[in-house]
């Protein structure tokens, strides 16, 4: 938590020294310390000017739907700032069990965004999205596979259960208080696709549609020009392309731009 | 290999008894037997009048770029006929380090298209699509991850070995023919998207072209009517339409409809 509390500092400060290119910043948290994590997102939005806070999708090789890192979520929701949920596997989990590793950067390239949605849809399952209805999260990438698959997870999941006999998930989806797809949709995407085709960010669009995706780059991996072009090409109606550049970033954050 | 040859004796017999309904049938293999398999994949076409072969994206646990498994992709290039490549993966593949297995059925719905992207990517980095340029391969799920996250595997792959230092990757796209990404727009997907939106399926479409987009539904699994609808929202010129429904299909499988 030092080390997080020492980024934060870091970039409040780059923040007052360039305002005109960096209005805000995401606050770094350790949510192996879930107590002095919430202290630390209060301190920096409070004190740093931070417009939200970013976790991953694992705290230590542990899922996030668990009853002991909900007091981050409360926070965020009680803050009424945005969570971006990132990905952040390594080669260590293997993609054949016949292997020690994944090879050739699968686990970069495809396991990020796996990860991204297990924790996503895990999250809905957990009721949180129920409990902090308000609660805003950010995925990368684009929602995942969630926007690509939402055959396999709206209808595919609607039989949850119905594949797995060792555990009974019969009561998960009527403990939701809304089907579970709708919380999906409520969830937002950015549109760091690595410079992909239009018809990618064309498809998670239509997803989220224009009030939930948000811009974003990956910048300096990802390339900026072309996610430029790439939005501009979806030939969206100006006030729909604002919102992708800055609007919905201005909500989120409760910012002007 | 004793099941694969009584499964595709039944699936002979019923392909006799309906030949309206079943005009062909892809054949079973067991792939721990890689020259049996060889051989029954041409029994069954020559003999029974299978149209093609499936196979699983990974056997027994191991990845099928090898060379050990290539005897079976070269003879299904020289049969000039297709390869279904389905994914296998259950619930045994833990999703994160602490949990021992993949729970709430992530398996079924995320890791399936995730192990078909990855075994896509690997056959062309192990430079099959090269030695067997005229191999068809279809991929189910409209081919993974690859369409909606062409920016990752293109892009993002461009620097293989970057991200890696256990291993040495300089030498893999500098040993292929042609740009990665190209020999995987020369594979098939295929339309069972579980009923998903008309944007997933678009998003596909425009990856791989109207000439490698083929229909499938996952019956008795997946639905039938709201595929058929998908395509037809897609709003296709009629001779592209008739490509996915049953043109392209005629092609790979040398056969009439």
């Amino acid at each position: 938590m030092n080390l997080a509390r020492i980024a934060n500092d870091s970039m409040a400060e780059l923040c007052r020294k360039h305002p005109e290119r960096f209005p805000a910043f995401a606050a770094a948290l350790c949510l192996t310390d879930v107590e002095g994590s919430v202290a630390e997102a209060r301190r920096a939005v409070k004190d740093l000017g931070a417009r939200g806070v970013l976790i991953y999708t694992n705290v230590a090789g542990e899922p996030l739907d668990q009853k002991k890192f909900e007091p981050i979520f409360a926070c965020m929701a009680e803050l009424d700032l945005p969570i971006w949920l990132h990905p952040v596997g390594t080669a260590a989990m293997t993609d054949y069990p016949a292997e020690k590793k994944s090879r050739y950067e699968m686990w970069w390239c495809f396991h990020w965004p796996y990860e991204t949605s297990v924790a996503m849809v895990r999250l809905v399952f957990f009721g949180l999205l129920d409990r902090y209805p308000k609660l805003k999260i950010i995925t990368h990438h684009l929602g995942g596979m969630i926007p690509y698959y939402d055959g396999r997870v709206g209808n595919g999941l609607k039989v949850l259960g119905q594949r797995t006999s060792d555990e009974d998930y019969s009561q998960i989806l009527p403990s939701l208080k809304r089907p579970h797809m709708d919380y999906l949709h409520d969830i937002y995407g950015d549109t760091a696709m690595f410079g992909g085709g239009v018809h990618a960010t064309r498809c998670g669009l239509e997803f989220f549609g224009a009030d939930h995706v948000v811009y974003a780059t990956d910048t300096p991996l990802g390339p900026i020009a072309p996610t430029i072009e790439t939005v501009k090409k979806l030939g969206l109606a100006p006030a729909d392309e604002r919102k992708l550049f800055c609007g919905n970033a201005e909500k989120l954050l409760n910012m002007k731009f």
